[in-house]
């Protein structure tokens, strides 16, 4: 399922810029640690931002840390056609998470400005800052901070070093002052595309190069903490034992074949984060902290799925003698990608490859999710080996990565040719 | 269940050496820390060898660290019948596990001398030197020294702070050089008693002060690693994960059911440490390592669970995509309590308590384990509240105590005048 058809982006400069970003901050042969808002972020910031300027976009970094290219459309009041994604990078991250949207984007644009056509709409090109958010436990900040979506004390999170936001903002470049000043207002950014690696296996088992998102699940996160009663492993008898971590085995399986319970659906569960209190060999488990995400781009699918374990959760403590408490972390809704976008996209990539690509939504989040409370908004995911991400073992293949920047391009085209957004 | 007749051994005397001795090494209100070879633990053992000679004991600290008061018989030369346990605790524990045995050994003798009788055969009453194993990693030292189940490079095994057992026995009056001296030659001790908490709730749930142990059951010490793949927990679907801790949840579901699948066998299965990797909330997980504790009086149903419980583990590892590994760390087999020695506690108790005490396994391992290997043993339990033991909560009544050195003060009459041992 590969296509041979020729390319309108230039190939050679989107791999050599993808390449050369990698090189800051490189970790091993293949990994990238670019933490936000660090000297080495701050480093691909700028390199980026020499490319922007090179291919002829006013470039600026905003009040939040965001890189800006914009190129100015036939009528300069028109919504924005956004494009874009971020360059930071997880502490033991890949090469492409990131990475390829913005240099995609960049690609994409600098394509339209070579062959002479200027968009009807202002274009911008935008490697929003911190996304991933592991520095300051909390993510999608630039693009949360141009849409007006920053909470309370966001400035004052430190970092493992104790350096707050604020500090590591201004060393930056960025400057809370100006943060009223950098907010878009409503309406002004029409639409928003984002290219983006799958992070996950389906199109490496279909042997696909690309993929259409429908949209971002939103995750249910809960922590469950079940309590028993410690003894010691040799001399408390089965039936009178409160042993937590048995509940909890039970709880597990439950999520696991609820999440499987209707064939075909994306309904994902899983518990990724357990802690056995006291965690001795000798000693029956008295406590039992987990993590629950529980996801679907169906979200009456989710409530019934949440409903079902709640169940599960009181029947296992019961049979166990068990107390148990929940806590609601996050409740995330479903984000759809817009109809008419998909269906552009769709076409062009049916004109590109040959056939209709898959379809599936995102289970991780992305700057888009941010982006979808205040314009339509679009995805285009390219294969990655195996699924992996947040890994130095990361790969996209070149051609998937080509193919990608280029199906981002024709979209972007019809898109600043008047279709409507 | 209680009984009003009058008891030969000294309560009150009894009584006030467990609280004085409590106080070395005090903590909270009903705590004591007291690690082996620790400033506390020589502290309290020289309190004990005053006790001990004020009893007229001759009382020494052998190489070991064991302190041994003994009572010479009619026949010198006649196999020794020895009584103890150790006065050593965890780093958070109660002031009766160990101390009641040694303290209720020296009221029984003491009791013995007082009222003019003296033994057929010599009586030694031992406080064990680190029973509990906790500070170098490896328990039932003293006892496996005079026995002479010392294992190669146990002198170098280092404590949290880097201090050696070698340097911390010598510290304490231990004597490396004097270890072959100080060993006992076989057969020369005929018969070991112990008095211990049971650290367990069989004897509370049932509201009886005292029980007749039949045996130490022996511990099958597991543990497991399996190994899945890591992915994003919203973007790998649920059929092509290989999630560890399903996996894993499966096994200890099993191991429950298994350790239960007898009913009123004394079977006993525990998952008590586990640990995931990478342990992230929104990461599949991709590794998780448990222990597993498996202990039965009958070795061939331990076997038989053994047994089933890896195809359990072939199991699970092949329906979730796993691969795994087991290491075995221990495999102690059950070791029996003379039943000579028991039928004569069973008579002593009827006529103490006015009826036959209940009679259970040990699951955990205590001095008696290693001495049974070298001469018949048998041990007395006294209820402790809620099972609760290796903890500063840990309870056990006055009367229960008293009423535990009673039975063991007329068992030991009756085998110092000439019972078969």
């Amino acid at each position: 399922m590969t296509t041979a058809c020729s390319l309108t982006i230039n190939n050679e400069r989107l791999h050599q810029r993808i390449e050369e970003l990698a090189r800051i901050g490189k970790l091993g042969d293949t990994g990238v640690c670019r933490l936000a808002l660090s000297p080495e972020d701050l480093q691909g910031v700028l390199l980026v931002k020499g490319w922007m300027e090179q291919a002829g976009l006013a470039a600026r970094i905003d009040a939040f840390g965001n890189l800006i290219g914009r190129l100015e459309g036939k009528d300069p009041g028109k919504p924005i056609l956004m494009l874009g994604s971020h360059i930071d990078s997880q502490p033991y991250g890949g090469r492409f998470d990131g990475a390829i949207g913005v240099l995609g984007a960049l690609e994409a644009v600098q394509t339209l400005i070579e062959r002479g056509i200027q968009p009807e709409q202002p274009i911008e090109v935008v490697a929003f800052c911190d996304e991933e958010g592991c520095r300051f436990n909390k993510g999608l900040f630039g693009v949360r901070g141009m849409t007006g979506k920053l909470e309370e004390g966001e400035l004052e999170r430190q970092d493992a070093n104790g350096i707050t936001r604020r500090e590591a903002l201004l060393a930056f470049g960025g400057d809370p002052s100006r943060f009223e000043a950098d907010r878009y207002a409503a309406g002004a950014i029409g639409a928003f595309l984002e290219l983006h690696i799958e992070q996950g296996p389906v199109l490496d088992a279909r042997q696909e190069p690309l993929g259409i998102v429908t949209g971002i699940s939103g995750p249910l996160w809960l922590t469950v903490e079940m309590t028993g009663f410690a003894g010691h492993a040799g001399s408390v008898p089965m039936p009178m034992r409160r042993d937590a971590l048995v509940g909890t085995a039970r709880v597990i399986t439950a999520l696991n074949q609820l999440a499987r319970s209707e064939a075909g659906a994306p309904t994902v569960g899983t518990v990724g984060a357990l802690t056995v209190f006291p965690n001795s060999r000798n000693i029956i488990p008295e406590k039992v902290t987990f993590t629950i995400d529980l996801r679907d781009i169906d979200m009456s699918r989710r409530v019934e799925r949440e409903r079902q374990l709640r169940n599960v959760l009181e029947e296992a403590a019961s049979e166990c003698g068990l107390t148990y408490t929940v806590r609601e972390d996050t409740n995330s809704e479903a984000r759809f990608c817009a109809d008419h976008i998909q269906a552009v996209i769709r076409e062009e990539a049916q004109e590109l490859l040959g056939y209709a690509p898959h379809e599936l939504m995102s289970g991780p989040f992305h700057d888009s999710l941010a982006l979808s409370y205040v314009c339509d908004y679009a995805m285009i995911f390219v294969r990655c080996k195996d699924g992996i991400s947040h890994n130095p073992l990361e790969y996209a293949a070149p051609r998937d990565i080509e193919l990608g920047a280029e199906l981002l391009y024709r979209t972007m085209v019809r898109l600043a040719l008047g279709e409507e957004v």
